[in-house]
């Protein structure tokens, strides 16, 4: 038996990645990015590898950076060979180097924008407004990017008209829901000793990615507190069957404390007091979660167990495990890059879907939800993929509905 | 030991209810419906009957009038002696009764209207245009009513503005979520002799209802089938481990069919064909989804095992089950009175609480989203009667979300 | 169409009782009970009515007695047509007067006795030994009576030899875990307007039934704590994610109180105290777990809310409601039958063998497990019903596992 | 802030092993094993090495072996320091060579042995029996090692009493059922891109294990099938919810295979046929599941795609990713040293507490359960690590009990 063949180190994504594939194919006949420049901030990862080329396949110009401490080498060196693609992330740099090439996109006066984090878009519009205004549009990726451009949204501050692909009920049901918790939960077992049934766990935030968690801890066996700023969202998490509590009362009985906010310093000082002895504490939402600093301020001694594990010892003698120093632990954990590719692969080709129709259009700057004939599209896309069949709305269906004024009232009773 | 005294048909829910009690209590104060006539259509359970008489006491005149199948005899005795409140359904009245009872309604010219199922919305639409002019607000809080409200909205068909209760988190995490399919749980399994644990359960849609038993139904040990008409649901049902079938496949394995759609015909003369022997079928979503008709088109014969239960024999030998005549089954079961006061007081505080917000309102008419502040006083009061503390957003946090320009991009990765 | 045809009370169940109905069909042919009396005690419903007639189809004469609260008038009256069957049970008798009946079963000298709960057994041993002498064998079904039975036979107490069919794969893991849950919460979810996502349940005792509800209450999104002696069991209640504590200390948060233990008095007088206010309380393993004296003396009042339902008032305002009186609540509920068919066929399809197999067997005294070939051979049947092939251990393994001597120690490492 | 002090390499596993630790000082004091050679054999990672230097603190001559793959240096370093311990086993050390230094730990002549897979166990029945004579006892861990001693035992083969460990409730529903499962899950999710929610996850074999790991699986969104050849645990698993199919089915539609049966080539060159493209197949249960042999021959490549990935190609163009060469995944994968510290301590106390207990005991040889009161030891010890509470039998319970004479039969009906 003769060895295989040799991989680039996208193959692997690429065999599960079929709608970014079939994206590829048709824009490399329709190239609807022939001869805009595109910029592409996220962690530079396979997945965002292929993105990028499939971009650049489109017509696109790329010019790609990426985030502290997920660059991976191989991707950028695969990268400087594709046409149309620049790469400006290398591994190891350091965070004013990043920024530094962020820059260099920028100047670059680009097209489209695609986003994690919302760092392009909120570095064009603070530092580059004359830029912005050449802007056709972008595409934001992530609860946390989100969340500020939500802010600028509310203070008019957008130039142009911003996708918010994560609100997509794909993204959050599908990649927040499921593919940040399993590859969280995947790197903080493999970082740790963890045994998660009959642990207790504490998981910051009900959102998307803290329901997510929060369902498969509890799925494997742990009792599960919930802590929540959102009455709303506090009681959906208590019918799911967590307990619920102010954080401070939360993490003293916790083997494991996850945060899943995208919020600054969910975890701080006033906490550090009363975290239990021996517990894991860990973000899967974003790197201003957990004020380590604190930590590092009230510890005694902090040991570094293997990459990603610091073991801080407090004046009491309570330990205090942090995982990759706060930052999320998918992404920042050795050898991990995020999501699996089942997901990453149906919001890569939502974020492509989106740049497409930004190219060409009108819409009003802003934050804009992805138009729902685009959702579905990739959604039909996906399902075509898996080879599932679902039914269709029948003409009968659509009549009886569209005629509500005659709705036969003797069929009372509804939900 | 003495015996208990004796209780009205409303004391075991108010118990249940400390939101409504404390509106109750607000209300007779603060009097917001004063001088206003409000019309009610709902299920005439004993938790219609409180809410109606909560809106009473915050001074409405009341109008309440019910659905086919579920007016409760003794609730109607109780309410005939509240001050304010008039009502008009009867138990074992037809269809066409509870039609007239609805036009009465009208005719009295409410000023607000709270609705279950969109009946006096699109009455008073299609029938009443004048008395429709007069009215200063409506609520809605079923997922078919919404339907229907969606359908006139786009027809710009409304005369006044409507919140969509059903629409609020408070009522699909929760109402939706897990009120609907424990009840429908609980009626099911006691109209028959089904086993879960091992069985094959369609659930056709996977809104909130049907999202909500597809998972307890999976969770109780079912192998479950998931059918959809919408690609991000379907992908979304798959994720959470359903499998997912055009309904004309799925039904031929089943064990039990559920349909949670609030769409017409979902089961129709086409799968009658494929329907396994020995399923067992109910709607849990409203009584438009079962075409009873194709089954007793089809059968050669029909047994009633029991009120709710009904046996047809198909000409090869199939039996097929149908519970309550295709009527939601949480309501039409025998003895039932739909969801857990638990969130029926929940949902009924939100319709009071919108209520009191349109009696004093100059919101365009249309299909409008429950404002933010309304449903978080609400999930706030619901906490506060459970004893449940949640975490505030800190100024500190405040700040750092709205300060966009300066965040920290030396902290990125992001889900 | 017409109507379909009248129905015996045992039909539905017969449907749905693949097992017990090829048995009927092979022993008709077979006549391994010819000659033999057989004494049978079990609630009378139509799972034991069916059982009985499959004796008798056997060639027993079969004495069928049942248990106070559960027998169904019409399947005595379908019982007494049925060649072979003498039903001594009535609706309605009181517990004296079944008593009396379970002694006339006695003094007809059965040679083979079918029990649940061991009432037959006890009072064969205790009251007559000398037609104990006599009887050649006999299975008991339930957890209370093992454990009654584990008693004697500490003792040495026992005349003959019983098969423990409670202590089969088949009724732990199916039938306790499974099918009394199901059947359990029905019945409580359908007697009290509990939800039971988001509230707090106490289950006493881990045990198969136990377990099964536990499981079942947590899936379904209560926050479950469990009681226990074993500290066995108490580790894999916490390994499984339920909370454990000491009775005094869970019930004062509860909302449903659950005992599954087969114990005496495993909620009592000093359990009283703290029971939270607005508690349900029920046992779904026997009727001696809950000690409801205690609480009428201590409660002000009692009030029945409906059959099945009584509240209790305490002096400090607290109300508790006690369901079924303290009986097994599956059974003792109004319309209740105990456990759905597809589980019952399983569980009196392993007596029915087990009676066969005993008719003519020359095992000692003593309390014995089912052979593991009667047991795989209900299996290989119940599978063969439900039409699901599995695999065959193949001769390569066996020899390979046979050999150990030569096993490759090469391939190491094992959980 | 200082640096945290240097670790030695059991110093993690020892913070999480209460149990262990507490019978060192027990131990320490009474000396059970005093002037006793014992024989260890394990992966010897972190947690055997603890075990091993418990055993001498205990005054036992500790000779340790351990398997291939799985021995860490680092272990062994320290070992060769600890009084009382000589480790033989090496880091890369052939099969062979790990051969051998059994061989060394047998000629030793042991008083105990320590066994984990029968290794031991099965070489010094079948090659020095002179030796196995002189030995006192032996306790055996797992599935796999019981496998092979229950031939034994059936053969009349064993020399002396060997304590079924793997067979302690402690052992199964909690090392078994969840150390194994989450560990290997971990491993597998590190070692590949499989996204769980929505694949079709085959798992050979419902015992503890595969019990675990299906339920884990299905728990976290998987579509499940199990293989069985007992029917009664294929029943089992379709009451859990799990689909059951013969394996040549069943592998055709995975997205995931895992072996979890301690038996001889289950996944064997029948099955390669029709493997699923794209299908990820590991071990969790021994390394003699997956023939994988089988599946070299059949293929026209493989690559490795990193340590303990390798991809096989089918000449039909079919891939199948084999983990860790078919050995356990949860030992073998890189970077990997079994079950949580959590449920080895537990472990690994019942095999410290068997073997002191063996030391001084008149058991005749053979296969014997671990006595009912060493197990509950081991258990309170847990409990009381872990500051949790359970009730105790009371007298009138155990009175009652007792009395089966006089069981109130006015209180029926039982499960």
């Amino acid at each position: 038996m003769r060895e295989g063949t040799d991989q680039t180190p996208v193959a692997g994504v690429k065999n599960r990645s079929p709608l970014l594939c079939s994206y590829a194919e048709q824009y490399q006949r329709s190239k609807p990015f022939d001869g805009l420049t595109i910029g592409v901030c996220a962690p530079l990862t396979p997945h965002t590898g292929l993105f990028a080329d499939v971009l650049a396949t489109g017509g696109g110009e790329v010019l790609v950076t990426g985030e502290a401490g997920s660059t991976h080498a191989d991707v950028v060196e695969w990268l400087r060979e594709r046409p149309g693609v620049t790469p400006l992330a290398a591994a190891g740099m350091t965070a004013d180097e990043l920024a530094d090439t962020r820059e260099t996109v920028l100047e670059a006066e680009p097209d489209l924008l695609a986003d994690d984090g919302a760092f392009l878009l909120s570095l064009v519009h603070d530092r580059f407004p004359e830029i912005a205004r050449g802007v056709r549009g972008a595409c934001e990726q992530t609860t946390g990017g989100i969340t500020r451009l939500l802010a600028m949204d509310e203070q008019d501050a957008l130039s142009f008209p911003v996708y918010d692909v994560n609100g997509t009920p794909m993204k959050q049901h599908f990649d927040n829901v499921h593919g940040t918790a399993e590859s969280s939960l995947s790197a903080i077992t493999s970082l740790t000793d963890t045994m998660i049934a009959g642990s207790v766990a504490v998981v910051a935030g009900y959102g998307h990615c803290g329901r997510g968690i929060a369902r498969k801890l509890r799925a494997l066996g742990a009792r599960t507190v919930v802590t929540e700023v959102d009455p709303r969202k506090a009681l959906e998490a208590l019918a799911d069957g967590h307990d619920v509590e102010p954080m401070a009362d939360a993490v003293a009985d916790a083997d494991l404390v996850i945060t899943a906010t995208g919020r600054y310093q969910v975890l701080r000082r006033e906490h550090v007091d009363t975290l239990a002895d021996g517990v894991v504490v860990a973000s899967i939402g974003s790197a201003i979660e957990i004020d380590d600093s604190a930590l590092a301020d009230e510890a005694t001694s902090n040991t570094t167990e293997k990459p990603g594990v610091e073991r801080y010892e407090l004046p009491d003698g309570r330990r205090v495990t942090l995982l990759t120093e706060g930052k999320v632990v998918n992404l920042a954990a050795p050898g991990r890059s995020g999501n699996p590719s089942h997901v990453m692969d149906t919001t890569f080709a939502m974020m492509t879907r989106g740049l497409a129709d930004l190219a060409d259009s009108d819409l009003p700057p802003g934050l804009h939800p992805v138009p729902d004939h685009l959702d579905r599209e990739v959604a039909h896309e996906k399902l075509s993929a898996m080879d599932v069949d679902i039914d269709q709305v029948t003409a009968a269906q659509r009549d009886y509905h569209d005629r509500w004024e005659t709705h036969d009232s003797t069929k009372p009773d509804e939900q």
